[in-house]
Parts: structure tokens; C-alpha cells; sequence
């Protein structure tokens, strides 16, 4: 396939003489006359052989087409710019396929050697390499992924941007939705952090609704844990094509309400659908029942049972992803739930709800009370409440647990995802292109907004002045402004609280001499922008907060100081995400075993966790754990009963009677 | 081998003719003519068939050897009596092997009927079913069993009591070890509750030394979390095989310390070796690194650590089995462990950390505080503790999870396992001899000293007085006593606060006319007994507490009324385990889906759960799961790590050059 498309391209190229000089760098005898056949000639081109290699055949081309120009190259300058390259040759010819390991073993047929790739592909069916599965088969027999869009394919973006502008509404509204049913609620507007532009309207609840709102759970828990678990996960399933087909209205939302760029939305959405489906599909696999091994005579099965209400409690940063991650695995494991949305995004959280509604799970199943973190606590103080899942703050975190704890009632389980200080640690073996770009798209992207995001960048200082150069110049690239351009790469944040306390930090840092770089941009008035800013740090202990924008910390390390810099990383005892960039796999080992980060990425961004790929999460001051999107994540939702029934009691064992002798 | 073993019985029968006339009861042609010509004449025996049944062979049989007597028999009594017997008959009849199958069937030659069930067998080798597996086996090829010992065997029960009382000891020292060393402590004696008798001295610990275990704990976590997890898991395998080597020793200990009857010792050993084995194997098939689907050119494994130090705080009901199992299941998940003994039986605790430290567990990483309630409050108050696994009461569960809670540092799991009001729900479908043996086995075995032990029989009216008088019937023949003397079923209780607290709630019992029956009993004098005591309740709402010891409620129910019981049971919000006694499936199942006990034990008695068997704990006020000795427990003991790492990043996607074509 390689062959054939290098071909293709030679068509064009040669085609294109009249404006370009084509040259053509192969080894491949076959290649070389392939082109010159194509080309009809041998002028207004040339070949390229690398120096010391194809010797061979050039002198053969060299006999035979005198006036063919074969320039020779040599790849000249630092270890660090050429290790890559090297690596990548070495890779290539010791493929199995490689022409020039074929050509150089004797037991290869000339004739097969020559024959054109086309042949051998023969028809469009054979095209692929079926053992490389379709993105939308990746997670095959479990689960379809979520649908994607190709951004680089005009006409699919076109599409998806012409059905997002289609859904763009000003009137959107969100309530208390109780046993599928409205009710009235303090009336606030949302406004769009982009421009300040209206969204729509929430009825935000209060005590009294909080408290009905579980009531009325606890009254729909019972049918909804009778509910085979393989029922449930059939509604989740139709949730997961709900939300596909309202794309449109979803990302539209997103924009709008949480001020999205399109591929951040867009892979919002994704994760959303993925959750539904993920649950759904670990429902089946993991809360059916488990027949435990035993005497004869006996039968002992594990069961799992929903716990009752679940207050599900997310924050504005993912309204829709993490929002339906909570509200379909509590569902999934058989619970009556109550969903509180972030304050700043009740509009996209009201829509999820009634799409999962359109999709048959019961109104008595799922609820929804919008409101502030009053809301949030009457539902945690609630004698009622049997689970919480929470994303937030730490020390919000902290709060829910402690009002869980002084109740008198059962002690209930607490699934909190928290806040993180994350690190990169990048050492001189990295490739500084691919530094600078995981480190702006880890710092940057969504402005910042993601737990996972790189907070602070830790550069050996051999190579952190080059590194910081490059990191401040791709920096200075980004376009900050309103999100719906597709050209945008960083939006606003998402009120004027998270500004005013991210540009008090920043400013603090200028004073202090601290501040590297500061990104300028002209954003939409009315909308709600703090650009991107880099700032430097004496060591790691200094970031002891985390500062929840597009604001990147940058430290340097002593080599052969490595421990001391993990010690440091640890010392602050939040361990969300951890990023590593590092050619020597011993360092990579090192680090991912002496820190207890829920998430470490190694030689890529760390962000963007995949449902069932990157199950996520972290330890200490960052999470309670079981990770969402993962193996763990359903059964802590559930509780286990074990029946065990005396098979013989009614006067034989049967299965023994029934065993062949 | 049935026949077999029938024959065999009947050459001993007739051998005995002189002293007893011998009755055969047999419709199998090949019986009757074995059973003629080992007696060698038809004089001093008959013959006996079912009436309805057997009729053609007898006929044959009668012309044949008119002298042969064969009595005709039919079953008389209600379908109660009867219903049990029937249901046998047709099992065994409705068995492919049963000779009246057989001998129905035109297909089997004669010669394959009459075959002498000895030459089926051929030899030793192939006398037993391989399809049930030896008791030894039932686990395997995950794990070994631990090793049983049959008592009514006399020669493999007396080698255990010689084991046992050469093992008595009045001189047995326990401390606190930290790193193995054994600290000074507050010294106190320790006595029997069977006697009063001398049988050690602990020093315990204060909060100064549990201070310093947690830090000689948290020292030796790393190592220890580095260590891999088969070398973990080898090393509890082992430190399983030193307690069964061990066995006179701690069972000599469970008597003397704990006031442990010799089944129940026996029982408690065979659990804790069975935890060690078992989170040995659950360590290595669940904690090991999982590799997650995604996409070519990067790699995503889910891996397991250890949170840190974990205290574990035990109790005296199975001061060896639960203490064991809290310990290997930190261990195993690559925790370092505070142990912290039951005040009462801190011997047993010091003798089983030494064997694991002589199986290798490292002292750095397994450290021993006894103490009374004030040193489990300094662990758990500790800010370096990572976990803490609990069994005991409600009430000190949830005040281990507030001061927990009160903490700043991260949100550590509690894994409690609390009170229960075990229920069981009798049906008048129920056999009334299987209740009362299963109740009276509930009630009382372990002088009711069980986690898992009946508290509320709840018995339908109709059958009730009848299947009360069976129970207490039973209850008047238990020995009350020595619990070294074979002979006895039921031991002492723990300590004189615990007899006081019983001895309290039965006289207040007793003054409002609720007392059914109380057993007489002339205890070892300096012991503290309890004896078995039945109260009558209005309800089952009137038992609001948990009575932990010898003390049976009763309450009747209507027909009709179950929901309203259920609701009832389900009302004190304690769900640990629950009986069912009813040969009604749909009841059996309507009652589990209903209650969400964590223990379901149908038709037999409830306690004595099994490792890997019936995984145990409760939900509500009865623990948070997962269940000890389930699948579940370990991860709970663990945290998450996804590490991601971009395999392509070196410079190509070796994944893809390496796929074949």
C-alpha cells in the first residue's frame, strides 16, 4: 500500500514539472522504474540515494540511462536531530516487507520482487490490512466506538459545522425534572462565556426539591434494580444513538454554554456516547451474576444489586461527558439517580437527560435538580442518599466526605474525582519538536480547563532553555478568541470568577519576575478570555495549588537530581496525571513506579483520556478511585449478595444423580 | 459404588445374624441374587419392597425360593412427612444408572444389567467419580483447600487432640513488633474465659508505639510495593502451609485464648489458611498489569499498586481467621500493614504474625500493635494511614470513618465489616428437622459468637409452635461447658462484660414474659458462660440490637404477610446474613431480590462462610464490601495506574512493520 500511494503521488508530481522540480529518494529498483516508465523520460526530475546506500542500483541505472540524475545525500548534524531519523531507517529496512531486505535474500524470486503492488492488492476489498481494525471497530465485539469526525475532510466538516450553526438557540431552558416532570424553580439566565451573548434559561432548585427529587428516586429504585441488568444496558446503548443523532443541538451547547472550541466539543460528545456504551457493555460483563466454585450439593452465586439513590455531582469543565460518565454508571449498576449539575452548565446537563429519557430510561430512574452547591449538599445530607459520585475540587471533595461521615446511617461510598498539580517530566533524551508540541497542547488546549492538564512542566536543565524557547513560540501561535471559528484554538474560561483568580495568580507571578511569556489576543467583547501565560519556578514545591486555566509552570532539574524532583512531584500529594517524555525506557519505568499518578503518558500529550482505552483517574488528594471508564469503575456502584442454596435439602443431589458414571 | 457398598453391608449384616435380623429393601434383580448366595440360604434375613414397586421381580423371585420372604411396605403420614421421601424416590428412579431404569430399557443387554458392579469398578484407582473432585481439590487449579480433619474418624480426631494438648501453654507473650523487634508495653495477663486459667502476658502497645509502627510501616512500603506480585502471593502461600504445620499450636491457643470448641478452632485455622491461599491466587489472576484496547502505535496497561500502610483492626470472634485475612489481603495487594489485635486475644495474633514472618513476609513491611480501642484510635488518626480494614461493631465503624473524614489528607478507603440482625424466614413448606438443626447450629454454635449467627427466627404461624418445640428440644441437649471436652457444643463467651451484657438482656426478657426456654448447664467453675436462651418477640421490628451471644429470638408471621415482614427486617437497616427456609423457589427468590443481605443462606444453616465459597460481608449497617474472601476485596486494598505510552514516538510503529501482509 506504501508502494502504490508513492506512486500515486509520483503521478501527480510528474505531472506538476511544469511548476515543480520533482526528486525522487528510493531504494527501490522497482520504484525507480516504475517513475522513469511514468515519467516517460528521465527530465525535470531526479533521484536521491542516501549516502552508502542503493549503490548498487544507481551504478545499474547509472550503465544503463546515463543521462538519469541520481543525487546523493548525507544527512549531517547533532546525535539529538538525527536519532530519530536513524530510527526510523532501521525500523524500515528491517521490516519484513522492506525492498531492500527482500532484494538481498536469495530465496525471494526476482519475479515477486518485481511484481507491482496493485497486483497484489488486486481489488478495493483487499486494500486494507484487516488486522488493523476501522476506528469505529476498535473496541469490537465489547462495543462500537464513537463516531468521529475527519477535520482535514472539508466536506465532513462542513457538514458538522453547517448542523452545529442549524441548532445555534438563545432560549434554551433547564428545570428540576422530577419523575420526568418540571418544576418551577428560582429563574436565572445563562449567558454565553464566548460573548456574553444569552443562552437560555435554568429553574434552579432548592432544598425542599433536593429532597423531593430523592424521594422520588428511592420510590423508582426498586423497579429500576428488578430491571435485568441486560435491559438497562440496552437503554444506555439507545442513550449512546440518541446523543449521535442530536449532535448537531449537543455540540451547539457545548459551544455556547461552556464556550467549546469544535474539536473539543466534538470529542466531548464522543466521550459521552463511549460512556454509555463502556457501562452498558461492562454492566453485562461484570454485574451478571458469579456462580462460585463449591462442594456437590450446593450452589453459591455472587449477584450485584444497585445501592439505591445516587447523587451524581459534576463540574461545568466536562457538563456532558462527565456529567452522563456518573449518571449512566450509577444507572448501569441498577441506581435510582439524582443529577446535580455544575451551576455554570445546567442547559447541556438538562438536554442529556432528556435525550436519556427519549431513550426509555425511566423518569422514575433519573432526576435532575439544577442549582448551586447548596443543592449539592442537601442531596449529600440526605438520609436517603446511598452513593455520591463527585468531580470537583479537592476540598469540595473533602466537604462531601465529611457530611457523608456524620450521618448516622450506613457508611455509603463516595466516588470522588479531584483536583490535580500535574507534571511533565522531560528529560535530554526527548525530541524537543514533540515536547513543545504534547507541551502546548497539553497546557493550552481548553484553555487549560481539563483535570488532566499539564500544570507544571519539568525540563532538565541541559536542554530547558531550547525547550522553553520552542514551547513560548508555538505558544505564541495559538489563537485565542471566540471558540465556533474553527480556526481557534484556545476559548474563553468559563466565568468571571476563574478569570479574576487566574489573572491574580498571573499577576502575582509578574510581579515576582516570574512571568515568561503572556500570549496577546483581541477575544469577542463580553466574552470571558485570560490568554496563555508561562510561567517559571524556582522548583516543583512551589506549585502547591492548582491554578485551573492556561497557565503553565515551568521548573528546571539538575541531571542526575531525578529522585529529588520525584520526591518533589510527590510531595504535594496530588496525583492525577503525569506526563513523561523520555527516550530511555529504565527512566520511564522509574518514574511511572515511584509516583502514584492515576495517569501516566509517556512520549505524547496527557490529555484526552479514552473511555475503556485510558480509564481514568487519580490517587491521594486527586481521587478516591475506581477509575471512570474503567474495569472497576461499575462494581463500586453496586453491592454484592451471595446466595447460597442447599441443592439437596429436597431429598437427592440431583447433580450427582445426574453425572454420567 | 453404591451397589457395591450395599453389598459389602449386607456380608456384614449377615455375618451378624445371630445377634439381628437383617432386612433388605431392594428392587434390584442383581441384589436380591447377591444377597441369596452370600447368606448361602434365605433363612435369618427378608427381603422388603415398596408397595407398587418391585412386584415382577418378587413374583419370580416367590416361584423360584418359595421359602425367600419379601414384606411389602408403604410409606403412611401427611404430605409433610412425606413429600422429602417421594422426591428421592423418583430422583433415584429418574437416575440413568438406577437398575429400574436399566432394567426397563430393551436396549441393555442382561449381561451389561448383571454385571457385578466390582468388575465396573476394576481396580482402587478407578473406584472413585473424577468428576467430584477430592475436598482437597475443590479449588483447584487456583489454589489447594485447606487440609480438613474428619471427627468421626477416632484415630484422625485423637492424633488432633494429642496435637493439641501437647501444645497447651500457660506462658504465651505477646508485644508490640515493630521490624520485628518486640517493643516494652504495658504488661497484663491474659486468662481463659473457660476457666480462668493463666495462658499468657501481653505488653501493649500506646500511641507513642503505634506512632512509630505507622512510620516503620510506611518506611517499609516501598520494598514491599516493589516487590512483584507472584513473590508476594508465593510468599502467603507459604506463610499458609506454616499455619497448617502449625495447627496445635493455634489451636491450642484458639481454645485456651478464645474459648474456641475444637470444630470451631478447627474451622477458624482452615479459614485463615484458606485467605492466604486465596488472596495469593486472587493477587496474581487480579492484580496483575491488564492491557487495555486502543489504537495501533500506542500502548495502554492498567496496573495495580499498594495505597501504603493500611491498619487493620480485628476481633475476638476470629481472632485468627479475620485477623489473618485482613492482614494477607492488604499484604497480598502490595500494602504495608499495622495489625491491631482484639484487646482480648492479642496472643493468637502475635503467634500468627510470627509464622507470617517466618514464611518470609518481610518485618518491614507487617508490623504488630496490640492495645485496647485508644491504639486503634491512633492508627487510624495517623495521617500517613493509606486504609484501614475494620470488623466489629457498627458503632466503632463509624467512628473510625469520621475520624477518618475529620483528616485533611486524601480520602483512604475504610473497609468495614459491622453488626448484623441476622433473620431467617421459615415457610411451613420447610422440613421441620432441617429448621430445627440448622437453627440450633445457627443460634448457638459458637455460643451464637458469630458475625453470621441467627438472632431472629421468624417462623409462619401455622407451623410455628411445632417447629418452636423441635428447636428448643434441640437447644435442651446441647453441652454447655469446656469446649476442650469433645463432647461439647457450646463454649464460653468472650469476657465477663460480655456475659453481663447478655445475662442483662435475658433477665429484662425474662421480666416481661418473653423467655422461652434458657438451657441448664454446671459450667467449668472461673469460666464465663452463657447459657442458650429462647425469646418470643412481638415482631421482628422489637429486636433493634445486636445480641452477640447464645440468645435466640423468636417471632411468628402470618401467612399471606410476608411483604410486611420482609419490610420489617428490612427496617433496621443491619443486612449481613439472612436464612430461608421453603421448598417455594419463587419465595426463596422473591426474598433475596427484596432484602439486600449479603448472605444468603437457603435451606441449611447460615454461618461458616467459605473462602472463595460464599464471599462474606453485608451492606448498610452491616459494612461497606466488598466482600471478604470474594473477588472484589483485593482491588479494593489497591490502586489504579494506567500508564500510555506512544510506541511510535521512538520513530515508527514497529507494530505495523511487524505485521505480516
Amino acid at each position: 500500500m506504501t508502494d502504490l500511494c508513492y506512486m500515486a503521488c509520483v503521478q501527480r508530481l510528474l505531472a506538476a514539472r511544469n511548476r515543480l522540480f520533482p526528486q525522487f529518494a528510493t531504494h527501490n529498483a522497482l520504484t525507480v522504474a516504475s517513475v522513469i516508465e511514468d515519467a516517460g523520460s528521465v527530465d525535470g526530475y531526479e533521484f536521491q540515494r542516501l549516502y552508502g546506500m542503493g549503490e548498487a542500483l544507481y551504478e545499474a541505472l547509472g550503465a544503463e540511462l546515463p543521462e538519469a540524475v541520481c543525487r546523493i545525500y548525507a544527512p549531517v548534524g547533532g546525535h539529538r536531530d538525527l536519532l530519530a531519523y536513524l530510527v526510523r531507517r532501521l525500523l524500515e529496512n528491517g521490516a519484513n516487507s522492506s525492498f531492500v531486505s527482500v532484494a538481498a535474500d536469495p530465496r525471494v524470486p526476482i519475479a515477486e520482487i518485481l511484481r507491482r503492488p496493485q497486483t497484489r492488492i488486486a481489488d478495493a476489498e483487499d486494500a486494507r490490512n484487516k488486522k488493523i481494525p476501522l476506528p469505529r471497530d476498535l473496541y469490537e465485539p465489547e462495543r462500537q466506538n464513537s463516531a468521529g469526525v475527519e477535520f482535514g475532510d472539508r466536506a465532513s466538516l462542513e457538514a458538522l459545522l453547517a448542523e452545529v450553526r442549524e441548532h445555534a438557540a438563545s432560549d434554551v431552558v433547564a428545570a428540576p425534572l422530577l419523575d420526568g416532570v418540571a418544576l418551577p424553580g428560582v429563574e436565572r439566565k445563562i449567558t454565553s462565556p464566548i460573548d456574553g451573548s444569552a443562552v437560555g434559561t435554568v429553574y434552579d432548585g432548592d432544598d425542599a426539591i433536593a429532597r423531593s427529587a430523592v424521594a422520588a428516586a428511592a420510590a423508582g429504585f426498586p423497579a429500576w434494580a428488578a430491571t435485568p441488568v441486560e435491559e438497562r444496558a440496552a437503554l444506555l446503548d439507545r442513550a449512546a444513538d440518541r446523543l449521535e443523532i442530536n449532535r448537531g443541538r449537543l455540540l451547539a451547547l457545548l459551544q455556547s454554554e461552556a464556550g467549546k472550541t469544535l474539536d473539543d466539543a466534538l470529542a466531548e460528545l464522543r466521550e459521552a456516547v463511549d460512556y454509555c456504551r463502556y457501562y452498558a457493555a461492562q454492566a453485562c460483563s461484570t454485574l451478571t451474576p458469579q456462580p462460585m466454585p463449591g462442594p456437590t450439593g450446593e450452589s453459591n452465586v455472587l449477584r450485584y444489586r444497585g445501592r439505591g439513590v445516587f447523587a451524581a455531582i459534576s463540574p461545568w469543565n466536562f457538563p456532558l461527558a462527565i456529567f452522563l460518565g456518573q449518571v449512566t454508571a450509577a444507572l448501569a449498576a441498577g441506581n435510582a439517580v439524582v443529577a446535580k449539575p455544575a451551576e455554570q452548565t445546567p442547559l447541556i446537563a438538562a438536554l442529556a437527560i432528556a435525550l436519556l429519557h427519549e431513550a426509555g430510561v425511566p423518569k422514575t430512574a433519573l432526576h435532575l435538580v439544577p442549582g448551586d452547591g447548596a443543592v449539592g449538599a442537601s442531596l449529600v445530607a440526605h438520609p436517603r442518599i446511598a452513593g455520591v459520585v463527585f468531580t470537583g475540587s479537592t476540598e469540595v471533595g473533602r466537604a462531601i466526605n465529611r457530611v457523608l461521615a456524620a450521618k448516622d446511617g450506613p457508611i455509603v461510598p463516595l466516588i470522588a474525582e479531584t483536583g490535580g498539580i500535574n507534571a511533565m517530566i522531560v528529560d535530554a533524551t526527548a525530541l524537543p519538536e514533540q515536547v513543545s508540541d504534547d507541551v502546548v497542547t497539553s497546557a493550552f488546549r481548553s484553555a487549560g480547563q481539563r483535570c488532566s492538564a499539564l500544570r507544571l512542566l519539568c525540563l532538565q536543565d541541559d536542554v530547558a532553555q531550547r525547550m522553553l524557547d520552542m514551547v513560548i513560540g508555538a505558544a505564541r501561535e495559538l489563537t485565542v478568541g471566540d471558540p465556533r471559528q474553527i480556526a481557534t484554538h484556545v476559548g474563553p474560561v468559563i466565568d468571571a470568577e476563574a478569570k479574576a483568580k487566574l489573572e491574580d495568580w498571573i499577576a502575582a507571578n509578574e510581579r515576582a519576575g516570574r512571568l515568561r511569556f503572556r500570549a496577546e489576543a483581541t477575544p469577542p467583547e463580553g466574552g470571558i478570555y485570560v490568554t496563555p501565560a508561562v510561567i517559571e519556578l524556582d522548583r516543583a514545591l512551589d506549585l502547591d495549588r492548582e491554578v485551573f486555566g492556561p497557565v503553565l509552570h515551568v521548573v528546571r532539574w539538575r541531571a542526575g537530581h531525578l529522585e529529588a524532583l520525584i520526591d518533589e512531584i510527590a510531595a504535594n500529594r496530588a496525583a492525577l496525571t503525569l506526563g513523561v517524555h523520555s527516550r530511555i525506557d529504565l527512566t520511564v519505568e522509574r518514574i511511572a513506579a515511584r509516583l502514584p499518578h492515576g495517569n501516566v503518558y509517556v512520549n505524547r500529550n496527557m490529555i484526552g483520556a479514552v473511555v475503556g482505552t485510558q480509564p481514568f483517574g487519580g490517587t491521594l488528594l486527586s481521587g478516591t478511585g475506581p477509575k471512570a471508564g474503567g474495569p472497576n469503575y461499575l462494581r463500586r456502584f453496586a453491592t454484592e449478595q451471595v446466595v447460597t442454596i442447599n441443592t439437596s435439602a429436597a431429598g437427592g443431589n440431583v447433580g450427582l444423580l445426574a453425572q454420567d458414571e
